[in-house]
């Protein structure tokens, strides 16, 4: 099966020649090469997809010795992904990471969705995936995210889905996940931060509305974006035809980033994401 | 020619009714017709096309006398509007709006260019068109203002369109104009409000860039907006790049808008804009 | 609950200001309103929500003493309306309208599904619906499709949707449906009709795919066209990638038709649609 | 200034670690680099951005030394390229590149104009360029083609821009400019090739019409396509309106293709383009 390379690091004279000369020289065949720097920072970044070379963790170690020494590198492998979703009562961007993950549309598998309503049991459980109903209810947020860590701590999982999960996580939560975390927002950021942006979006008036995809970070709605997306509308879309429209967007949104993220083409720097697509 | 009816007023049954039995008595002959009511608000807007009739002052007077009391309503011909445009150094707005001008893309006929700089007055004489030199440097605000409301008033125009003019009108000059100002916003509002918007979309690290064109009002990049477009980028655009593919987007959009508004597409309502398109 | 009025008459003087004029004194609300004259053929379209009035059949008969005798018109209610999908092997139209329809983004209930395959049967009576296993194998077209009228004529429904379903229907089995049959292809029509999209657009390098649902008649992809979506592509994508990325503008076609479709916002006319979105 | 390297060979192992090692070792500094294998045909493309290194003839030479027998590359300044524009009566695409040619915004010097009518002549004079007025009427095609190709040879200039040119070049004509040439087709090809596309697309009820910038060859509209892009349409647009929304997309898609174009982004392969944008 084919592997991807991501490498980070200052960029410098003859780096390319230097990974692909190794490469080369491990018997590697390279499918697929893609190259930025940042031309104000003077960072490098790669992506490759090879097959052939040997494993995994010893070809990290050996490319490791040949570049700089801040250089950030992963080999991968693009066998599905372990993730987590989590969610509320909203079921259009769970549902579709529920379909195209039975079809194989989407390199993933769902170990468990964990809500905090109940609306979505019967969906969730009909696919056959575990369910985990966590009330935030009658308890302190610090408490409800502690059952939360317990449940997630009980999986093995390279990702964490927020699929429509309409709390904020606490810089604490966030601190004890080491996984990324990936979350849909419901405009096209940074317009409309915070809560209700179609209501947002109706009073100002826009002729287009969005969506946006991107990591989580301890500033709410501040993370690297991944994927926008936008639709036209106008002045006879009231507020609750917006949020219809809306969903289409956002699952589309959430499919494209998580697709982009399980097969390795996104490297996350500064606040900003790089996307080899 | 065909002249088109605008009306707005209170809700209320019959309306449409109403409207168009006074156009079949007057002999009228309706081409199209669109209404809207906002849903939230219990308002009535109405755009009707129409040939036939009798002339127009009239008719807005017989017609006025069947509405409720606050209705505001009028009838145009479809003649070119004279506008005038304002600019700064950038040329692609000006540009492209003299091409659409000369070559009857749009029903527009620009009766005199203002500039705040010399940069693009030769584009405009060749074009036949008056140019007028306003420099700001070495007096006040008020006393350049006072010079361009001193040209603006020399010409009967019925709109105002800034194509990338670079300086923020005072609510005391605006005051002085009747006429609808149109505005080009090189962003995607309500993002990047102010000033370097690409700089600022490069920092945030969006992929999808916009412009907006909206009227002008007293609150800076708040004005009702009428067109919006957008266009996608990735993290090699640079903050120079963005600002070329930008140039594409503004133009396109300001177009579009001032074809709408000359056109008689459009209705000022609060913030927003009813567009018949 | 509201209703819609649908009418398509030969265009002429005063026909607004009957219709509005029968609803008033029918004790009817309009609360939205549009109309469309064909400005080639002079026929008329109008599309009317209102509240109040009298029993539809009765309405329906007193409109249509007052109009045109070529006059065209229904109304409707708003209820869920009963479809019928029928699907082959590809799961993400017929998933994404189970999604929808027990979620109630779409007004549709779902009465039964037929295919011809068997693979998507545990996703159906997932969701608690019918399904109708078809096969087609070792029997003559005509014989499967008496099969499937037999199935289809046990159910009372009003709209079929063929999410995928990919064997061509008769003229015989289309002519013996009364129903609004609607259905997606994976191409921006009228590019690639025909078999294998997707390999068609790879090989003539086009930088830009589509999908459309269009209405069935006897010619094969020459139906009325409802929405059609496109999306960016370039050189690298190989027709598989281009098969991924079309499933989700197949689906997000696919429910916007479904949605314009069972919101009555639809005339067909001749080979076109009137959409009153 | 920097250099753009393209090149194009059998696919083989350790291709880019060869050319990279050779760019390093001639003190070139590899600024962008992009490279793609198409996965059916084993053929490697590759785009380097590149400052340093020595003169470009001899790098060619001593670079082909080290690839295979069958590659073709090429090394190319950005300094603008000195092109000829071919039209006919429509001023939007023409008018596009005088601006942007004038105002930098393209990297293009145009030469000279080319058209068989005289209304574009005091818009191409008014920028100082030269126009050539070769009518075609009265005179067989040879001859006319005849005349054309003269003053082509006249001049000195990389590529030919049809913007708008709405007649037909023979092979013959086409055997004898070795330049690139690139047309604006008012569609999106494959669909409604051949004349008057928007009324072919109005006809067919599409809801999105398009444009397509392609290469030249002698089959008609079947040219490798270098951009393509949309616009949705509704019922309402007569193919009149079509035709004026359409001359906005032509003239943007024509932008964008001739920018790719001049920053040395495009190879054509087969009947496709590899763009590394």
């Amino acid at each position: 099966m084919n592997r991807i390379l991501l490498v980070q690091c200052p960029d410098a004279i003859g780096l390319i020649h230097t990974i692909t000369g190794f490469l080369v020289k491990a018997d590697a065949n390279i499918l697929s090469n893609h190259e930025f720097v940042d031309p104000l920072d003077k960072v490098f970044f790669m992506r490759t997809e090879f097959s052939g070379g040997y494993d995994s963790k010893s070809m990290e170690k050996d490319l490791l010795d040949r570049l700089p020494k801040s250089t950030v590198l992963s080999i991968s492998g693009l066998e599905p992904k372990k993730v987590i979703v989590m969610g509320t009562k909203e079921p259009h961007c769970l549902g579709d990471l529920l379909l195209r993950s039975k079809f194989h549309e989407l390199s993933i598998e769902i170990v468990a969705v964990v809500c905090n309503h109940l609306e979505l049991q019967s969906l969730v459980e009909n696919f056959g995936i575990p369910f985990h109903f966590i009330s935030h209810e009658g308890i302190s947020k610090e408490e409800h995210e502690s059952k939360i860590l317990q449940v997630l701590s009980s999986y093995s999982f390279s990702h964490l889905l927020l699929a429509k999960y309409m709390r904020i996580l606490s810089a604490s939560f966030l601190q004890k996940i080491s996984q990324k975390i990936l979350n849909i927002h419901h405009s096209f950021l940074p317009a409309f931060v915070g809560a209700k942006p179609y209501k947002q979006a109706y009073e100002r008036g826009v002729k287009i509305i969005g969506a946006t995809a991107h990591f989580v970070t301890e500033d709410l709605d501040e993370g690297p974006i991944l994927v926008q997306d936008v639709l036209p509308v106008d002045h006879a879309d009231t507020p609750n035809r917006l949020v219809l429209f809306g969903k289409d967007l956002e699952k589309s949104v959430f499919g494209k980033a998580v697709r982009l993220l399980v097969e390795e083409r996104v490297i996350i720097y500064k606040n900003r994401t790089i996307v080899f697509d």
